[in-house]
């Protein structure tokens, strides 16, 4: 299992700083979302990540103008990106063409998603699935219970990540469920006084 | 009824010079997505749109971390922001709180929700909602039409606009019909070789 860690909400320089502190040691880096939308995509196609071994994610969370966003991001470092899968099928399609395409990988966020709009959705075979509990809701989350729920009944989708709220107990019951291919952390640790303390504890803890 | 002008995919210079030169000539003037994507909110933040009379529509698309988002994104000049209908209702709560708070306007873009979604929405009295065709959709669009069924159903929602690829005769049949208070129109004005008389076009078709 893969270990993603998640940078929000801090300058850009800090961003950078932690990126690369966190290279090699960590299987894939995240920018987040509030990343994108503070600094955007310019930027982050001038700033040098320097990142020699870990993946970058770019959270763009595209929702339309699946083309525009995705051409954009790959301009960047990315190697993977993010859209909605709450957007229409034509953004799904195109999102992953562009992913296949140009050898990368596309991540579909499924936060908020109906059965309904998944059931629907085209064949993305080679997409990663997340689950993702919305960082606004107040209903609580059970990753393992909730992993093992989607699995069941989506036994087809064969990438699966899941992020929200994990910690390190959490993250030992999801490597030893062995169904999710990545767990994604955030502010456990890189709200913490040294991330790569922090990251080097999960990376145990999911071995 | 109000026209909206949405300004996409060029430089931040360029969608300054094209703000500017729309000031007073339309009703709002909204800096798109991929303005946001592409430069970010600090840039915006630091552009002086010196818009006099238009108010200023950022589509920031929040669709999680609202109140992160919203804040930041009334650090701008805007005056109003979208969020996503299909986001939680968490998000939905926040970012409505927040525009309430500073006494400015927030757009609830509607594209790609289901019946069952919009049904279970928290009541937001005062929020516009936006009907909203997604650009990467294949499906074909009749503003006059998805407007009068949307009115029809939803009879509670008083403030709608509605966008996706709406020419000058859509525009007169939408105010026609008397409906929606608000009319987007990005290319057909911001894509020609002179928007000012466009727009100038679009204005004298909806009085």
């Amino acid at each position: 299992m893969k270990l993603q860690v998640a940078i929000d909400r801090v300058s850009l320089d800090r961003a950078i700083e932690i990126a690369r502190s966190l290279d090699g040691k960590v299987d894939i880096i995240e920018l987040g979302t509030s990343i994108v939308k503070d600094y955007g995509l310019e930027a982050l196609k001038q700033a040098d990540f320097h990142l020699d071994s870990s993946e970058l994610l770019i959270d763009l969370k595209t929702i339309d103008e699946g083309e525009y966003e995705f051409n954009k991001g790959f301009e960047t470092s990315a190697d993977i990106l993010t859209v909605m899968g709450s957007s229409s099928n034509g953004t799904l399609k195109q999102t992953y063409q562009i992913a296949q395409d140009v050898k990368k990988d596309i991540f579909i966020d499924l936060m908020e998603i109906s059965d309904d709009k998944l059931n629907q959705m085209p064949a993305l075979p080679n997409a990663i699935f997340g689950l993702h509990h919305s960082k606004d809701s107040v209903e609580s989350f059970d990753a393992v219970d909730t992993i093992k729920q989607f699995h069941n009944e989506h036994s087809q989708i064969s990438r699966l990540a899941v992020a929200g709220g994990i910690d390190i107990e959490q993250a030992k019951k999801i490597a030893e469920q062995g169904i999710a291919d990545i767990i994604i952390v955030g502010g456990k640790i890189t709200g913490t006084s040294d991330p790569v303390s922090a990251a080097q504890k999960f990376m145990e803890a999911i071995k």
